[in-house]
């Protein structure tokens, strides 16, 4: 169960491309050494709470937990020799995407705020990698919105790694039987929660994994989690990523829409979060220069989708009850984000850095018991858009 | 992962002693008959949200969804010819307990609320059992408190009776190789959260199990989560169970405490939930009355334990600081409840009652990003103690 999550799971925190993507000099290849091979048996000393049995350890550690604080941000993450002119170029090219994205998105959050900033944490890793978290709080706009940028040198079991794949990438290739399988992941991720109730939630996440017996793949989306129904900010939102989809793929739309929709349900609730996006992952059946441009392109136009629905709505007036609504609906948030997020869930089971993985829940989320909206009022409507998916452009 | 929270699931919604503990008359035991033995397969109607994968869906389901709300609880929520005078009078004894306790204790809790009532919701199920829920919101002292009786009438795979034992309890025991286990559990469980931030939240459950094949055990726990170390109040509330505890066996207050400060642990932080209290489980080994007299007393002394710390503290004065800590604190309680308790994980992924389940969330909780309480506060204070669990009396 947990295996399945495993890497879909550098999701919530988790950029390369080595020239056709197998190593150029596959003698200088590390796998499995001790350095990043951090195995759950090698870091026993985490569990300090007395008693803790050892049934309730993570099957997984990636080491995220060796994060230190940095003042400084290195120019680059990924290891001396991966980038730009190593033996995995997509690498460094992927980890300078986020970053410079990071930069511009926090920026022109900050903007459109107009009073808060960003707060930068920065921190390495010992056996590589390492991140960089940029949290607003308390703006006047936004109540809590954060980018994390997090490169990962990591190894997993083999069964995790192939336990991941929903679409048959072979990711263990390359690799003896029973070896741990070292990786690569780059990723940028964020949540942003505005104040106003008419003003959506918006999550995106874009990544790049690589493993050292060389097989790559993309992931990513970026979805909205309104409180109400507005349908021109639903098409506005739906019609960008459709616009972007449909310029490197005529498929991807339906696809990733549809992807979305099913990703993001609170199961045991049998609604979705939100009202959608796109999701993808697995994706590595075209050049990979091919998946970075639509990468790219999806992540720098988060802003073009967001941005207008925040300045839109950011004076709205709204009642007492539009309020407590918004908030029980960031309580469902919480809800999807703890129990099915398959980054967030696997973040906290294998010693991610907490607070950047945490930066995605609501400053504030309610629960009322048995809420039920009244029949024909916009809360209803709501739901209803929850439990069945509509298309919006 | 899933199946070794199996049972002690029942933790969050869920009286009896056979004669003996083995059925008076054998042939009259169902197993895996269909009115009860719901499995995965036969409800995949619930499976509404387009596109939801197969791998998805719970792996194991007790046919909590099947509930039916009724306006008046029948007089025992066990089937007629289980007890009192039926082949399993436990069932009817440990039921008939917890309804006078919940009786009793949400009685209590009016009258130090003062103003606010109980909301009675009842429901019933197809296959046998169902339950009543008792909830009271926006008290003048209680922000939230709910009491959920539940009875439920289940089957499951022999594999997750055996996974979800600590103890090595044969709960499969008498059935064949394969055959899914029919089972009978019954609880009572509640989490009250006081408004002001110097009363502790506190939460209980007391339920017994029985499979048709005459295996039975008991568990059950109190304990409480301040948000600040007061340690008078934290003496009067361990000291009371310690006094329980010393009456039935010298050694359950040690082993019970320990089990707490291991099981309430938000292991992603390294932290309990709370200041611990007892938790225990798979208790079997002394006569079924003597296990039932010391649940009985346990519940009983909900109020004793609880209620003068809520009477002493319910008008503290406190600063914005405070009340916003504590809505820290009820973030963490939200993060333990929603990704650790066997309970509350199991029930959503099963098809429990939602509202009933999720009446253990605190109202409001609040996610500030990386607050570090300074040096010596007593938020640095309250940190340590759930960090290092301490003894109080």
């Amino acid at each position: 169960m947990l295996f399945r999550v495993a890497l879909v799971a550098l999701l919530s925190t988790a950029a390369t491309v080595s020239n056709g993507f197998m190593p150029r000099n596959p003698s200088s290849v590390a796998r499995g050494g001790s350095s990043f091979n951090m195995s759950t048996e090698e870091k026993t000393d985490d569990n300090k709470v007395e008693g803790k049995k050892a049934e309730d350890a993570p099957p997984v550690n990636l080491g995220w937990d060796s994060h230190s604080a940095v003042d400084t941000i290195p120019d680059s993450l990924v290891r001396e020799g991966d980038g730009p002119d190593g033996n995995y170029p997509m690498r460094s090219k992927f980890e300078k995407m986020c970053r410079e994205a990071q930069f511009k998105i926090t920026k022109a959050i900050e903007e459109i705020d107009g009073e808060a900033v960003f707060r930068e944490d920065a921190w390495t890793r010992d056996n590589g990698g390492g991140g960089m978290s940029r949290v607003m709080s308390g703006g006047k706009v936004f109540e809590k919105a954060g980018v994390n940028l997090s490169v990962v040198y990591g190894s997993m079991p083999q069964e995790a790694l192939q336990a991941a794949t929903e679409r048959g990438v072979d990711r263990a290739k390359g690799m003896a039987p029973g070896e741990r399988v070292p990786f690569f992941a780059c990723g940028l991720s964020s949540v942003m929660h505005p104040k106003n109730p008419h003003c959506p939630t918006m999550h995106f996440n874009y990544r790049y994994f690589e493993t050292d017996g060389g097989v790559w793949w993309f992931g990513g989306g970026t979805d909205i989690t309104p409180s109400y129904v507005n349908e021109d900010d639903l098409k506005h939102f739906h019609g960008t990523y459709k616009e972007v989809c449909d310029k490197h793929d005529p498929g991807y739309y339906k696809e990733f829409k549809e992807w979305a929709d099913r990703y993001f349900v609170i199961q045991h609730r049998n609604e979705t979060r939100g009202l959608g996006g796109i999701f993808f992952d697995d994706q590595n059946n075209k050049d990979p220069e091919q998946h970075f441009n639509f990468s790219q392109e999806c992540v720098n136009s988060v802003v073009k989708a967001y941005g207008p629905i925040i300045e839109k709505h950011k004076d709205d007036p709204f009642t007492q009850k539009e309020k407590e609504w918004q908030l029980m609906r960031r309580g469902r948030y919480v809800e999807f984000n703890l129990v099915y997020d398959r980054g967030t869930v696997f973040g906290l089971k294998t010693g991610g850095r907490i607070e950047s993985i945490l930066m995605s829940l609501p400053e504030t989320a309610r629960w009322e018991y048995n809420v039920i909206p009244e029949e024909g009022s916009p809360e209803a409507e709501f739901i209803d858009a929850c439990k069945n998916p509509r298309e919006w452009v």
